[in-house]
């Protein structure tokens, strides 16, 4: 990370402030193979560091204490270079540590090695075996343009990957290179603090470096959150590899919502004001961003509130010029589509460079086209009229995996249809939300963030506890003397954690 | 399964008795694309009936009713197609009808759902979530050709599909297709029995059923357990789908042994005649064979005893003639590379058409070649002899991943070299064993049959009770009234579900 001999070959990398849409001070330079190579093997060679969950634990704490501690500056890193504002990002910094703290709290208590004994029983002819799940190795993590801390070099997958045992390299996201070089030197401070070797952290940039990292013989799993067609790559070369490798990528998602005919007569003004709220939050740069609202047809109050509360949202600039460049693009192409209507025209605002004002477009179930049903990031919604239970099912029926779907009902809409509602939307998400609005996405135990392709490539979860299950292996002991387990499986429980038995 | 139209144009699907190498009738024709999709169609179209978990259950113990109640006609077609032999039969099926047992046991407890609950806390600003686990859809499973009944039809995977609430479509191994087609036939009468569509297990024949099934939109995940070669192909076309899949799939393994020094002085005969047994262990067709055994060099004795004690294990003939030609040819390559000694010599048996003679190989560790790292199928096994710690740490930095690795010690051998050792083995196996033999795999929570590529493509279990994991998916439901819930994640809990909550 710091300059080194080589280094003018390769090119600069710039952080960029969205606000003005310049690039700013070289903070890098772009990661080439052998940078690739150093910090896959340096990674791999600290794993043994990591193998004390006591350590992992105190790792975890150290880096959140300290990025708690350097909270300006790391706010000011990554506001410069998202325009996503200190009240937002002083809250994504707050869940950031809290995650690590969370990981910690988890890695401790060590449920999550599922430790099951069952001792030798001879009238079954069964030896005495031992399970828990031991770390994968080396985890390669691609950071996420829209969280520049929950989601990239402190994010979710370094702080599950870390609890794991697994040291973890971290593509960086070009659009917040200053920050990802903060944050990674704040936690390799972290470990170098408790004596720990400072590569339990890597740092690389450049597009190249992504194809490169995945391919590596060394690499044992990867976390990924970003485009479908980006990870759709990253994807099929972890596949393609002579040892293929868990990718654990979520990579779009259109969050489907649907509005029954009573909800929309009965709660239009806050149905609207909650959707607007939705899709323009965070200038509509989240994953979770409900981007097709099925609504029966003839909801005009309903329609006329969305629009309303959406001309008012407030939207910053989205994240680089080339998002803003496919914005506007593709609310421009989807508006051209045939039947499309726009109820509300997004369109370049003057506030910054890079800043938009939000749209919502409408269509008929019918005319509903397959162009119109991949995922739009910034902030546009597309409602979808239907007439009847009908065409709201074949909408559905069209549709790819989702982080989550949406229903809202009426008060007294308790009955069978609902049920059977929810029912259609289960195959469809891995979050169903009734009466509200997916994005907040909680950091707990029973949350799950992931769903079906493309929302993600695997059946597991990024965000809550359960995303540790991502880098470990189950390994089973036949017959083994204690001297020779892992304290973990002695019949002794030194360590006190959960143990399942016989 | 039954003859239809068309079905003259599309080839003959024979049993053979691998006793005489003859063809013998014809059970059934391949299934064409037409089969295929009908197939899926039909068991996706049965998917609502396994809803209910108490059905499920219901379902698994009848199968295993109808399957104990037919065990002479069963364990009788078994041995006609593969001359595994009636006592080893009785044994895999006996086995085979625990598994659906005891999956019926835990699809009724309910802790396989992962329930988690965290309510409402508005001083977090968290909505109320629940969590749990749900099925991911049609799950096609590729039956094993040496498990005619454990790995085949009525399986570990199907099992634990069917207990997962997936139905299921099995590509008969082209070994025992007789068997397949009674199994088939035992499972769907039971869910006919039970009112349930026959099409909760569906069976196809051929080669070319195995791409066009793993192909197949509405598959949703696979079982496989058979070559590299197979597994790899169709790992590939899984990951190459528009919607990529889970691919679980058991693949190869060589199962490495380490005698250390003072081992092999202390217990030779022990060990010798333990290896011996364990490496023609059902004529060498074990998945889990110890193949690749290092000793000490000079540890005469104990290769002596390895020798005779093979000389003299009962083998039998292998499952078909390409079978017993790959091994015969794969010995015979093997006893030609360079520094190669052959102890025992494997060759035709006089006993059966298809019987054969275990082999004994060795070579020194500075001339052990990858070709010699190759798994082969069949009751050979290849002793590499190690000077030094150097050389035998040299040999296991070359192996792959395993099912299992294996470690005899001398008694009193449990210091730090030995947990160093074992610390060596651990990243090349999902399962380690000390002073015994990977041969025999319990079924037990502890059990873990998976290991790193190519023993697993995943790094799930094919065997115990978390096999069940591999087939499912969690979903979050947020803000939802308990009338559109899951009984398993009401308060109240009705049904008695393990539940973590907040």
């Amino acid at each position: 990370m710091q300059s080194e001999p080589g280094s003018e070959s390769r090119r600069p990398v710039h952080s960029s402030d969205p606000r003005t849409g310049e690039p700013g001070v070289q903070v890098a330079v772009e990661s080439g193979p052998e940078q690739v190579d150093r910090a896959v093997r340096a990674a791999a060679a600290a794993a043994p560091a990591l193998a004390d969950r006591a350590v992992r634990a105190a790792l975890l704490r150290a880096a959140a204490d300290r990025l708690a501690a350097a909270a300006e500056e790391v706010i000011a890193a990554a506001d410069a270079e998202t325009a996503l504002g200190v009240p937002r990002l002083t809250g994504e910094l707050a869940r950031t540590t809290y995650q690590l703290r969370s990981f910690a709290e988890q890695v401790e208590q060590g449920a999550f090695l599922d430790v099951a004994i069952d001792r030798a029983d001879p009238a079954l002819g069964r030896p005495d075996l031992r399970r828990m799940k031991v770390p994968l190795g080396v985890v390669a993590v691609f950071a996420a343009s829209n969280f520049p801390l929950a989601f990239s070099v402190p994010g979710g997958d370094t702080a599950s990957a870390l609890a794991a045992g697994c040291p973890v390299v971290v593509k960086a996201h070009p659009d917040h290179p200053a920050t990802s070089e903060l944050c990674a030197r704040l936690v390799r401070e972290a470990a170098a603090g408790l004596g720990l070797p400072e590569d339990v952290l890597g740092l690389l940039h450049g597009f190249d470096a992504g194809p490169e990292l995945v391919r590596h013989p060394l690499v044992a799993a990867v976390g990924f959150t970003g485009s479908v067609r980006g990870g759709r790559a990253l994807h099929d070369i972890a596949a393609a590899r002579p040892r293929p490798i868990p990718f654990h990528g979520e990579l779009g998602s259109l969050n489907p919502v649907v509005v029954t005919e009573r909800a929309a007569a009965e709660r239009a003004a806050e149905i609207g004001a909650g959707l607007a709220g939705s899709f323009t939050l965070g200038s509509g740069q989240f994953c979770v961003k409900p981007g097709l609202v099925l609504i029966p047809a003839g909801a005009g109050e309903l329609e006329q509130e969305v629009v309303t509360a959406a001309a008012k949202a407030a939207t910053g600039p989205l994240l680089d010029p080339r998002m803003r460049a496919a914005f506007l693009a593709g609310v421009q192409d989807r508006a051209a589509r045939p039947g499309v209507q726009t109820l509300l025209a997004a369109g370049p605002a003057d506030t910054a460079p890079l800043a938009v004002t939000p749209g919502v477009l409408a269509v008929a179930a019918a005319e509903l086209s397959e162009e119109l049903l991949e995922e739009c990031f910034g902030p546009v919604t597309l409602l979808v009229r239907y007439r009847d239970a009908d065409e709201l099912d074949g909408v559905l029926g069209q549709l790819s995996g989702n982080l989550t779907a949406t229903v809202h009902l009426a008060e007294d809409e308790r009955g069978p249809e609902a049920v059977a509602l929810l029912g259609r939307l289960l195959p469809l998400a891995g979050r169903l939300v009734v009466d509200g609005w997916p994005t907040g996405v909680a950091v707990a135990p029973a949350m799950h963030h992931g769903g079906p392709y493309p929302a993600s490539t695997s059946t597991s979860t990024s965000v809550g506890a359960t995303a540790i299950e991502r880098w470990l292996r189950p390994v089973s002991y036949q017959n083994t003397p204690p001297e020779l387990l892992p304290a973990e499986l002695h019949d002794t429980n030194p360590l006190g954690v959960p143990q399942r038995i016989n």
